[in-house]
Order: C-alpha cells, then sequence, then structure tokens
C-alpha cells in the first residue's frame, strides 16, 4: 500500500513531490490525522532519494501542513485540510432517466439515530433490547469459524446451503411453506427478493398489479423498472381479484397481514387469486414480511402451500422478527423462475455477504431464532393489547381499528374528519412518531387514518404517547 | 413460534390433526428430526384439548412417524421422509423475459470448496491464509458494540458514515482519488456498484461502450438491462478513444490494469477519453478493481482525479484487497448522479448490511487494511516474478507475456497455434485450473491465450503446475 504521488522525469523531484502533498493536504484529499509513509518507503517508492523524501516533510512541517510526532512518524496537521471544490454537474446524455430515479420519493424512511423521537409509532422498526445480542455474538463467533474452513472464491448466488437448509425447515414449520432447501434463494432483505422477481419478470411497459393502499416500496420499485403499475382496491376480504387487470403479469400481495390495513385475505379471496393467476399466466408475489406475529384466530395457510401450478413466490424476511439492518431475506421461488432469478442475483451483487449467512444459520440451527420470536411475540402481544384498549376506548371518538390477526402495526381510521397532517405535525413536537396511512393509496381514493407500529416503542411508553395524542385531538377537534 | 396447523369448525378434530400431520412429515416438508410443540402448547394454540393433541401423537408415532424421546421431546422420525412432488412450470405471460435472464451464462464461476482444483489460476480468488482472521475477528467485536448501540431502524442507503469516512480517507492515501465521505456509496460488491450506475444511466436500447476484451459480467450486467453494448478494441495503450461510439451514453474501462489483458491506459488515452466522454456527455465508470497491487514503474493517476467536469464514477472494491465473499465495494459518484443511484440502491436492497460496514471501518481505521495489503503485496510479488520467469523462460516457446504492472493476474497470449481448450482441458485433469482468454472477447476476433491469476494459488505450488502445464504443451504441440 502506497502514497499516491506521480512523479515525471528526473528534474525538481522535491520540487514535484513539495507541489503535490501541499495540494493533497490543502484541497483535504489527505484528511487532518494521516499519516504520511515514513520516508525511506516513500523514497524507495518513488525512486527518488530519502533525503529528497525527508527535506519535503520538513518543508511542509514549517508551512505547518504536516506535524511530525516523535516515534509515530508524520501526520497530516489539522489546520492544512479545507473541503474540496466540487465539479459542476455535465450536460449528460442520460439526464432525463437519471432524474426519473433521482425524483422518486420514499416515504417514511427510518430517522438516523439522532432524528429519532421517544414515542415511535413508525412501521417496520424493533426494539433494539429485545434483541439478544450475546445469542447473535456467539453465532457470529462459530461462523467465523466457519468463514475460515473456506477458500478465497466467491460463495454461491443462492446463498449458503446451510442456511438454505436452515430457512426452509423453519418455515415448513412455521408457515406450512412447501419448500426445500433447492427452492430458495437467500436475498439482501425482502426488498432485494422482490428487486429480483421483478427484474426477470417485467419487460417496460407491461403490467403489474397490486393492492390499493399497499407497499410502497414495492410500487416505487415496480415503476422503476418500467412497469404499469395498476393499484388494485381491497376491501374487508383483500385484494379484489375480479378488479385485476387481465394483462397483469405480476401480483403484488400481503395476504397474511395486508399493508398496511391489517386485515388477512379471506380463503376464497386466495383460491380465486390462484384461479386467476394461473388463468392469465401472471406470477403472483405472496410478502409474508410480519405473519410470525400471530395473536388472534387460527393460522391462514399460505398461498404457497396453497399453490398446485406453481404460480407464487413467496418472500420472506429476517428484518422484522430480527433486524432490519441484518439485511437478509428470501425468496421460495417455483421452476419456473428460480434459474433466472439466480442469475439475476448474480449479476446484481454476485451472493449476499457470507458472514451474516453462516451466522444466520446457526442462530436459527441452534433454536435462537424460535426462542427468540416468541419472546417478542410476548412483548408485542401486550403493546397490541394496550394499543387496541386505548383506540377502543378514549380515542374510539376519532378512530375505529381495522381488525388484523398479525404482524406488529394495526391501521385505524378516522370516524370523523380530522387534519391528520396537523395532528402529526403536533405530535412531532412533543416525542410521538405518527404516520398516515393516506400515502400508502395510490389509485383509489386515500383514506384519512394511521398506521400504528409497534415494534420500536417502549411498551410503557404507549399509554403516556397516547395521551398526548388525545390531548391533541381534544385540541384541534 | 408455533407449528403451522389449521383446523376447521369443531368437528373431526384429531382426523384433521391427524391428517395435516401426517400429510407434513410424508411429504418432507416437516423434515426428520424436526421437534414437534408440547401437546400443550399445539392444544392451546388450535384452541383444541391437549388429550386429542396426545392422542393423535401417539397414532403418528405407532405409524412410525414420530418418535417420544423421553425428556426432550416429540420428534419427526427419519424414516417417514419422502421428497416432493414438484409443481410443474406453468405458461408464465412474461417466459420470454424469464428465458432471457435464464439463458445468461456467467464465465469462469468460482468453483465451490469440494470442486476446487489443487492449484488454481483462476482470477479474482484470494489465498485465505493470507486473511489475518484474528484481526478480522476482534474488529467484528467491536462492530457488535457498534450494533448494539444503534436503534432497530434501517440504516442509510448509502452506507455508513464511518465506513464511507475511512475509505475516502483510504482511496485519497491509496489512489489519489479526489473525494470525501459525501461522494461515496457502499455497495455489496463492485458488481452492485456497477449495477447501480447502470440501472440510473441506461434506458432499453441506448449504447453502453466498453473495452473489447473486456470484463463479461459487466457487459452481461449491461445487456441483462437492455443497453446495446459495443466492444471497442484495446491496444497497448488501452482503449481505442476514437472508436467509441458517439452516442454512447455509458463507458465502462479499467484503466489501471486493463480487464483481462492487464495493461495500464496511457496518459495520453485518458485524456482523450475525459474529453470524448465529455463532449458526447457520456459518464464513464472507471473499474479500479485491483490497482492496490503495484509492482512496477511509478504510478499513474486514475480517471477520476484527473477528471475537472464530474464525468467519472470510480468504482472499487474489498473483494480483491480482502475477501470476495465480504461483499463490500463503493462508487465514488460525480454530483450530477449520486442522489439517483442513492434512490436506486434503496429500491434495490435498501442498504448494505451493517455489521460487515462497521467492521470493515474499524479494519481500516486501526490500520489493519494497509498492514494486511502490504502483506498480500509482498507475497504477490514473488508469485508473479515466479509465473514471468517461466513465461519467459521455458514457457516462451508458446505464450508471450502482456506487459501490465499491477493486480494479481497476468495475460499471456499464444505465439504459436494451439489448442488451448484442450490444454484447459488436461490441465484440469493434473488438478491445474487454466483460463482461457477468447470468452472475453465479444465483438473483437479473440486472441488466444490465457488469464493467469495468482492470487489463489500458494507460491510454492506454481512451479509444479507450470511443469505439468509445459510436459502436457509438449505433448500436444
Amino acid at each position: 500500500m502506497e502514497l499516491h504521488v506521480v512523479i515525471h522525469g528526473r528534474k525538481d523531484l522535491g520540487e514535484q513531490l513539495y507541489t503535490q502533498l501541499r495540494e493533497a493536504i490543502e484541497s483535504g484529499r489527505l484528511a487532518a490525522g494521516t499519516r504520511l509513509p515514513p520516508s525511506r518507503l516513500l523514497a524507495e517508492q518513488l525512486g527518488i532519494s530519502r533525503r529528497t523524501v525527508s527535506d519535503t516533510y520538513a518543508l511542509l512541517t514549517y508551512d505547518g501542513l504536516l506535524i511530525g510526532k516523535v516515534g509515530s512518524g508524520t501526520f497530516v496537521n489539522a489546520r492544512g485540510a479545507r473541503a474540496l471544490p466540487r465539479p459542476s454537474a455535465p450536460a449528460l446524455a442520460s439526464a432525463a432517466a437519471i432524474a426519473r430515479w433521482q425524483n422518486i420519493v420514499v416515504p417514511f424512511l427510518h430517522p438516523q439515530l439522532a432524528g429519532a423521537l421517544r414515542c415511535e409509532f413508525i412501521g417496520g422498526a424493533i426494539s433494539k433490547n429485545l434483541f439478544h445480542q450475546d445469542d447473535w455474538r456467539s453465532c457470529t463467533q462459530h461462523a467465523l469459524r466457519q468463514m475460515a474452513r473456506e477458500r478465497g472464491f466467491y460463495s454461491q448466488p443462492e446463498g449458503l446451503t446451510a442456511l438454505r437448509d436452515a430457512i426452509a425447515r423453519y418455515i415448513a414449520f412455521a408457515r406450512g411453506v412447501n419448500c426445500q432447501a433447492d427452492d430458495l434463494v437467500v436475498c439482501s432483505g425482502a426488498q432485494q427478493a422482490l428487486d429480483m422477481i421483478a427484474r426477470v419478470l417485467i419487460e417496460p411497459g407491461c403490467t403489474v398489479a397490486m393492492e390499493d393502499p399497499g407497499y410502497t416500496p414495492a410500487r416505487l420499485l415496480f415503476v422503476a423498472l418500467g412497469a404499469r403499475v395498476v393499484g388494485v382496491p381491497v376491501d374487508a376480504d383483500g385484494i379484489q381479484v375480479e378488479r385485476i387487470p387481465a394483462d397483469a403479469r405480476l401480483i403484488y400481495v400481503t395476504p397474511s397481514h395486508q399493508f398496511p390495513l391489517g386485515m388477512p385475505m379471506s380463503l376464497a379471496r386466495r383460491e380465486a387469486l390462484l384461479e386467476a393467476a394461473h388463468a392469465q399466466g401472471a406470477l403472483i408475489i405472496e410478502d409474508d414480511y410480519d405473519c410470525e406475529f400471530r395473536y388472534e384466530g387460527r393460522p391462514t395457510d399460505s398461498l404457497q402451500s396453497m399453490d398446485t401450478r406453481g404460480v407464487v413466490a413467496y418472500v420472506g424476511t429476517f428484518s422484522k422478527t430480527l433486524l432490519p439492518e441484518l439485511r437478509i431475506g428470501y425468496a421460495v421461488l417455483p421452476p419456473a423462475i428460480r434459474p433466472a432469478v439466480i442469475k439475476a442475483k448474480q449479476l446484481t451483487d454476485w451472493h449476499t455477504s457470507t458472514l451474516p449467512q453462516w451466522t444466520l444459520a446457526r442462530f436459527i440451527a441452534e433454536g435462537h431464532l424460535l426462542k427468540h420470536i416468541r419472546r417478542c411475540h410476548a412483548v408485542y402481544a401486550s403493546r397490541r393489547e394496550r394499543i387496541l384498549q386505548r383506540f377502543a376506548g378514549d380515542l374510539a371518538t376519532w378512530f375505529e381499528i381495522v381488525p388484523s390477526t398479525a404482524g406488529f402495526h394495526l391501521a385505524v381510521l378516522c370516524k370523523v374528519p380530522l387534519n391528520i397532517a396537523l395532528l402529526v405535525e403536533l405530535a412531532h413536537k412533543v416525542e410521538v412518531g405518527l404516520y398516515p396511512l393516506a400515502p400508502f393509496f395510490h389509485d383509489s381514493p386515500p383514506r384519512d387514518g394511521l398506521m400504528i407500529g409497534y415494534g420500536a416503542i417502549e411498551t410503557l411508553d404507549i399509554d403516556p404517547a397516547l395521551d398526548r395524542v388525545r390531548d391533541i385531538l381534544e385540541q384541534i377537534t
């Protein structure tokens, strides 16, 4: 590893070196605190005398740009650096294509640590203190040893066999999903599973159907891939199958826990959906994002396990059960698309990082995942109970709850006209993060309401937070 | 976490449970060794009596499908399972799109551990024993502590600030790349960096230019995105700039170490390339995949550092310096495309897994990366020396070396007519992995020769392996 300096010819060597180092430091390219190579090494690298290098260092030290620390070397001084000028944006021929991506607005980005509110009802986030770091650490240790045994090659695009095997057993047990390791592809989160499947199915201009309201990041992705996305209205039984366009090639649904409203898809609708997909040659993506947490009633079958014709791709994730930042999800793919999806995965990022894969395989095999889900389930059940009681109690003046049986968010709809934007704004001022439902409606008329996530909020914070929400509601209505 | 069983109504409860469990075990959905929930828990979950459950378990045990182990529970017996029938492939409306992906052939896949030869001259692989697992482990420990401090939210799509900062300092120091943390996006390997950039620039039918011969996975990716890819011939100075099509919107090059031939791009060509790109509004991808290892001559400036107009996206990776399976790469992006690329990253997989990011940030900050590169450099230099001596010596009858100064592979061209396919086949039989150059040529007439990677082969194996190659050559010519 060498410091980047370019010397031309054999003349003015010291001056060339001085000018380049000075420029590198003043422009900020060499940041304050960077350690320069010992003069002997730099001299060797550049094929010039050591004396030339040490003289140059001395000169720069005199200028205040370098600083020598006895016994540890020569460093860039803090005073020297200034910000780099940015090159101006050129007129690229692809400017229109770039703008199409640049103008995408992803709603409800998770806040960074610094910007997070005390009481967050944001969806898709979890409580870190439920995650037993020690179990994960011991599995990571094991994974490091596994990794050490491999040669320094790329790994398989479809994911490690050990992990695919563990996931297949887990979802067969927990979700009745009909699969073996060879049907699975490991992805970097469910979002990448959607991307892989969508890439191999979508050609520009083709039609994609999805629930409306629905999961906006999936919609944005399909649109970015050039699809015409049609929002199909949902009712209490789920997607209105008869309103799916006949030319839809891809149908995206969330049958266990409709995103964002929460109701499960009825059995009759599931059957109708499978029938419709088969009749029109469409593939269904079943996004089973948080079905591990179920509170009432008996479980329903996954679409995948009802599918006898290979038209369902089942997508799952460990972002909800474990940690969003882990970025491990998976897809159970029918034979018609699996080889193509593996090619797409390979050309996209070759494969998912192996260390998290080995770690998770161990975590599942050791039974930590089931224990973890059981632990979270108990906590989420009590949070859900508190929220349901409040929305059935003092908050029932303004809201009604959409019935749901699973997951870790609820939806509530406004019973009376309400300025939701104002409510969200005032709640934010008292450290309560609220999120409106309306942005998830696309082609259907939006309904006013809130999505109440309870993965991230501490149980004891729920009542005080909802007290503040009630106080605001009383003020503004 | 519950076992997935669906009970309808209140009749024939035991029979419903028996039928479903039997089907789940016989179909292999519940794999041999899977532990069933205690009868009390399953009864509670299904809202049926405990007696019904334990009777059913007893019946299945009698059938030989379950096995009870005193003190530890009830398990699926090994005899029960048989393979699942696969659903037949339906006629999907997207069949043509799927076939386009499915038929992609990626050359030179890395072998799995089991299929690897003793002496591998494959490119892009590294020697695991050069990687000091202990340093990585201690940084992983540190990373786990960092992770524990965050809340359970998604992280930033562009990558952790700590890592972007560390990479910016590292490439400014080592490659003279003109950047700060805010110019960088962390990706899952260089392949994903290419994918992100290509996605925001390429619209179906637009022209992309790349070196020919060139890096096939990049070409396959551009084609899959719908581009018309034009291979531009290279000579001893690199890409022949005047032959780049005037309507190319994206130009992909490897200036430090042309892939696969190895020669660096001359200064004059670099200047001409920047000029041409600016004139036609094209963006250049500079893939600097293995430039950390330089053996001769003085370093050359990166295109990125010569670029005053913001037309270069610089792509780097830790697959070559550290480990391919780590899947961390990065792109230094000009302002014209960075916001769009961040959106693409977000819709593709939200962000790269945080644990490897924290680990690498620490690994760089602690100086382990520089030490590691220095260590590898010394080893690679001696391997390279051995290979050069052999190809300048006894193998010079058949091959000539393409001059190069960096990286960890060399290219050799045939001086006499040779049956390369036969050579590769016979070498494989004596545990020597050789890889022809021809598959990297696309629009230009292929030249016979070999790509000789020396990242994965042990130094002491080089001479015996090349002895075997010479013996084969003597036989077949």
